[in-house]
């Protein structure tokens, strides 16, 4: 068989069976085939699609194109969520210790921000002395002390992903859905979880913009992992509006602390307990949503749940003062309202162009990211103000960018005269055969 | 502007302007736009095409990525013909000669044989001495000298093309209209001719099997010519059988003599014919067509046509005495026929097949041919025979190939019992504008 002959197959709009693609992904990531046949496949694959059946064995060969996690030293049931990338999406810093102080572990292995959308491991790496790069065995005694552990991803795991992945970058072959689904989950199951959570975020702020290419991308991915033996659902989420109050690194590691203290803005707090809940309701069948998130609101109140986020950043070698410690921009700058009325929107899209311009996410893979800067204290949708209120605090370390920035978050507030009903966060629930 | 915005625009459907296009086959050409760019952005030209302008400006880019002939030393009006390949297709080396003896100079480079298609270069190296990697001084001499020169494409003739030719076989991204046009075109354009009369050829032993392609490739090549300033027209015609009654390189030589000196089939002689006097026409608007073809004909009958193509092989290196050197296969099989009745069709893909198991053609760019194997003497389609008659004789070098490629050339035969209706040999012809 000639990688030829696979792509030509695709191409025409074949059906790849396990041997084809089984053997180009495995060709392709010990480098006897070729990048140049590997973006012609993934741009015939862009056009032609994927069947079910072909999307999970390439999620298959992709995931054994490395190594797995060994999660069974861990006695307790194991689950993950995974976001598809939003704007002040922090939901996983409060979901892991959350869902570890309900019997789950939680061993997750997160990636950093690229685009518009921030990515957890940058908002950790604020804190002070936080490592995201532990071996599998500091990664496990980190999960066996305090059930859940938040890393990167060791050049180990998935590699024909990261490959691919470069790949698509550079050939306009990222918008696949088939190609998303295999990249995502050859990654997500590979930590050897039992269940995985998906939020599938749609809006202007998430790389699916329409519902129908978000219900497409949910579908798929709760299919390839119902497939290979897990227990699935996602969560198809509002992504027209930044998540909570702030967006920037040490901004966000601050709204975490205040979420987990009980302080936490309406939409982030709702969004982490439904995620949860269901995370808790897959891994115990018997388990009630309602009561599960009673059960969270208490792990809230009662404190133990930012001190399951205290004592996993401290086994990560983070400081244990981390307000203290969290850097802080030179300038901070109030945006405010030109008139009086209902924030009816919070354009979630140039919010997080804004976080970009700042510094605080990156355009390219090999950027690096201030830490500091963001955009605190957004006004949420259905806020009422008067002109010239506090709409948001830009956090800047250039006057420059201060200014550029402070003019996107002005854009992306429109302010509206009329009553503005409360928008749905979570728009649908995929479960496997749907 | 990225290399990846390029394929993005063309993969998303729009049109690229020739800022992007002669940007990307320079960055290609030079080595700054790596294979795997160049391979997504052919497969996207697969799926969404290409208008005129885009393809003539792909045309240009490819053609000046190299050098182009200079003909200005030739003082008569230059012409060429080029055929998209086809089985027993010997017209180049009929016309090339013919035309010249019209006062037409014909700077002909041409190609090798890959796949079921003959090359003529392939061909006229079966006659001992004959060279095809003459210098362009070497070329423009012979020119200067009979009027016609085959020869073969130097490296720095459309180094864009040879290397995308070369991606595009390995990455299923042949079958493209445009990116075939633009191939054959940015060759043919470097020529330096006036004039380029397109032998597109249609059927089982084409590339391109239906009407519809042929003419959708005729029409952009025709097009682009037209808009770079070239006398152009394009006739489509018949390839469901091979062409004159040899198939193989030295064969086709020898057939090519007895043409030259009034002993051609029909088919072979009436297509070179109209070739040849499209050429004429499109060279001195005042020539008529059926003048023209009566000239070639006289030509034939007095020798010129066979004693230019000798003279131009002798200024090439090649003997004086070219049937006596020519090669000849060991063993000489006939192919008898099974029933009695009329040749109603002669397959010519499987015609064409016989040959390749012979040797005389190749499946891979860098084999070698052997120039004495065959198939000779194919009886033609209207002809008569009895059962036990022969249909056609293999030259082989080899007892296995020879019984191989029998068995070929005896399935590519279907006898009737009715009288078949003559077939138009030519289909039809494409102007520009059409």
């Amino acid at each position: 068989m000639l990688p030829q002959w696979v792509i030509e197959k695709k191409r025409d709009g074949g059906e790849l069976d396990a041997d084809e693609i089984g053997a180009f992904i495995k060709g392709y990531t010990v480098g006897d085939i070729p990048d140049y046949q590997m973006s012609a496949l993934a741009m015939a694959i862009y056009f032609q699609g994927m069947s079910f059946d072909e999307v999970t064995t390439l999620t298959h060969a992709m995931l054994h194109s490395g190594d797995l996690v060994d999660t069974s030293s861990l006695t307790r049931p194991k689950a993950d969520k995974h976001s598809t990338g939003g704007i002040g999406d922090k939901l996983s810093l409060l979901l892991a210790p959350l869902a570890a102080c309900n019997g789950i572990d939680v061993p997750m292995i997160s990636g950093r921000g690229l685009g518009i959308t921030g990515g957890t491991l940058d908002k950790l790496e604020s804190i002070p002395g936080y490592r995201c790069d532990l071996s599998e065995a500091e990664f496990l005694a980190v999960l066996h002390e305090c059930g859940c552990s938040i890393t990167g991803q060791t050049a180990s795991l998935a590699p024909a992903d990261k490959k691919l992945y470069a790949l698509r970058d550079v050939t306009a072959t990222v918008p696949s859905i088939p190609l998303i689904a295999a990249s995502i989950m050859s990654k997500k199951l590979a930590e050897g979880t039992d269940v995985l959570v998906l939020d599938v975020k749609c809006g202007h702020g998430a790389f699916m913009k329409n519902l129908d290419d978000a219900r497409e991308l949910a579908r798929t991915m709760v299919e390839i992992g119902h497939r290979m033996g897990k227990s699935m659902s996602a969560l198809i989420t509002d992504m027209n509006a930044p998540i909570g109050r702030t967006v920037g690194n040490a901004l966000e590691i601050r709204e975490t602390l205040a979420g987990l203290s009980g302080q936490g803005a309406d939409d982030m707090m709702s969004l982490t307990y439904a995620l949860t809940a269901e995370m808790m309701v897959l891994s115990d069948g018997k388990a009630d949503p309602s009561e599960a998130k009673k059960r969270l609101v208490d792990d809230v109140t009662s404190g133990a749940a930012l001190a399951r986020f205290r004592q996993m950043v401290e086994l990560h070698g983070g400081v244990s003062d981390i307000e203290a410690q969290l850097p802080v921009a030179r300038i901070q700058t109030p945006v405010t309202a030109s008139a009086s009325g209902t924030v009816s929107a919070v354009d979630a899209d140039k919010v997080g162009r804004a976080g970009i311009i700042l510094g605080a996410g990156r355009t390219r893979v090999d950027d690096g990211v201030d830490h500091a800067v963001g955009i605190a204290d957004l006004a949420a949708i259905g806020e009422r103000c008067q002109a010239g209120d506090v709409l948001a605090t830009i956090h800047a370390n250039s006057k420059d960018a201060c200014n550029e920035a402070l003019q996107y978050v002005k854009d992306a507030y429109i302010i509206s005269s009329k009553k503005i009903p409360p928008r749905p966060l979570i728009i649908e629930t995929i479960k496997p055969g749907e």
